[in-house]
């Protein structure tokens, strides 16, 4: 982003923070680009006190996420809050680049105005926590009062985002058998609110019933709680609106709310440092001889890869010395 | 591992080669313990051309993944090829830290001699790829004919490991109505061989035609194969042990074999580059007061992560050099 002129971001930035949707979308796609630009933004683009109620809704494909969030949206702008979504699930009807009232209109919400809606594009799955998690960033300093992330239930950022935000809602949907064979296994303990999707479906009650069983033994300070909805008929959508609240309530009675944010700082600090090494490295192997003569004996099995990243390190960090000198 | 004394190391190694579980099992731990170790392993600890068959075993938690395991193991061996199971699963029976005999014979697998089992701790969820798949290179390098992964359906780690094996075989049981619905979404579109296990169960028909019809659009060079299994009652094993190695036949008739190995020993690469930084990260912000002061301003929010992480990077630089000066 060598070539960003800083009077077009400063212009940007003026109609991003007077509510213009194609000056927010215009700066997340920077950031999206390029992480750094994190680094060019004014203060006015970082909270210094985060502020927003992150909200994460993770589940398999087909079980409604996204009805479910558009629905959601209906509550809180009905609220007087608003909204920003952030979709990085491949599958989600948000998803394909839209962020405008075209797509927002298709889900049938209303309020235009307190709604943002971006997709990230999950081409590179390794940057998407970090370009997700300073998304929701410079969303949280533009005022949104809830940021919804949507991630698919399963890949490699999955979990990641799952941990970062401080309301996680799991959506089932009936007869998702296995997906309860995984919760009682601990592997799925990760939700504060466990919503039964569809609940018009004739097995809801039983689903709803295993997934009580399963969470029972849960021995939380907040015990998970479930809620039966039907997104797509609107009823339940209110009580799992004032649960979301009620959780947020929670997390700052207890100050569990400053830990999670401090930890999603922490994960911040952590997936740019190595989305930066990864670049220079990356960098590295195209431009230098050596880095592709020590890149190439590793891919022929000459070099083990400890020997080879502790040489390609050393190589990096010279290059690293040779920008700082030349700056 | 500072402390490890080369006599030792080569009584280890010399004992390993011969065989001796023990001594093979001490230098996983090593590996296990501090990855930077491979730098120390002698050249015949580490395969210049891989030779073993990697063999990915995922599904989510309840389906049978051990059991399906402990049955291969028996074809495996009856075959007179030699295997070693490396299990990141926490909820595996073969989990535990236990690698001798008394888990072998509680799964009921024969010819004890030429399996190894190993199970890694779950602890820290980061490194888990790295450490197995430096585990597989050890183990590969000792002759081990067949190397299985297993890992969860869900995790960050199994991604990685899942991108990182020749073949991924996925384990269903019947009735999993959603993870066919993440079948047909594409999020589950990895698998080159898919097992319904526990066949005997009635609704086994069905979920077979399911995952046949969620399959039939699939379009790869190789046509992921579909079988009836029930490990427990040792039905169908022998035709998967079959499909598996027909599969290698094909990887290595086509050439993908080499593509495969060598982008693993990228995914290598980057693991051991990555350790080696947020090692060098962590330990700076532990020692350092110049860098505690810039990880205590980014967790007040005074400074965001991209700052933080560009000042911390320069810290970390510095402190490289010394240590290539001092040495």
């Amino acid at each position: 982003m060598g070539c960003l002129r800083m009077g077009e971001v400063d212009t940007l930035i003026q109609k991003a923070l007077k509510g213009d949707k194609v000056a927010i979308s215009k700066i997340l796609t920077l950031v999206e680009n390029d992480p750094n630009v994190v680094n060019y933004l004014p203060r006015t683009l970082w909270p210094e006190k985060p502020r927003a109620h992150l909200i994460g809704v993770t589940g398999s494909a087909g079980v409604g996420k996204s009805t479910l969030i558009a629905a959601l949206i209906d509550e809180i702008v009905g609220d007087g809050a608003s909204v920003a979504v952030i979709a990085v699930d491949p599958s989600s009807p948000f998803s394909g680049g839209a962020f405008l009232g075209d797509r927002v209109r298709m889900v049938g919400i209303k309020n235009v105005d307190r709604v943002f809606i971006r997709s990230m594009s999950t081409h590179s799955e390794e940057a998407l926590p970090l370009k997700a998690l300073l998304a929701s960033e410079v969303l949280d300093s533009l005022g949104y009062d809830y940021i919804v992330i949507e991630t698919p239930g399963a890949g490699q950022f999955n979990v990641q985002i799952v941990n970062a935000v401080d309301t996680v809602v799991v959506v089932l949907m009936p007869g998702a058998g296995d997906e309860i064979q995984a919760l009682k296994a601990g592997v799925m303990e990760i939700g504060d609110v466990y919503v039964v999707n569809k609940a018009d479906m004739p097995e809801a009650e039983l689903t709803y019933n295993q997934v009580s069983f399963a969470l029972s033994n849960v021995e939380r300070d907040w015990k998970p709680r479930i809620l039966k909805v039907s997104a797509l008929h609107r009823i339940g959508v209110r009580d799992l609106y004032r649960v979301i609240k009620e959780h947020f309530n929670f997390l700052q009675k207890t100050g569990i709310i400053n830990e999670k944010r401090v930890r999603r700082r922490e994960l911040e600090l952590e997936l740019i440092v190595r989305y930066r090494v990864m670049s220079s490295l990356t960098r590295l192997i195209n431009q230098d001889d050596r880095a592709k003569k020590i890149y190439n004996e590793l891919l022929a099995g000459k070099l083990n890869p400890v020997v080879a990243a502790n040489e390609l390190v050393n190589l990096m960090i010279k290059s690293w010395r040779l920008d700082t000198e030349v700056k």
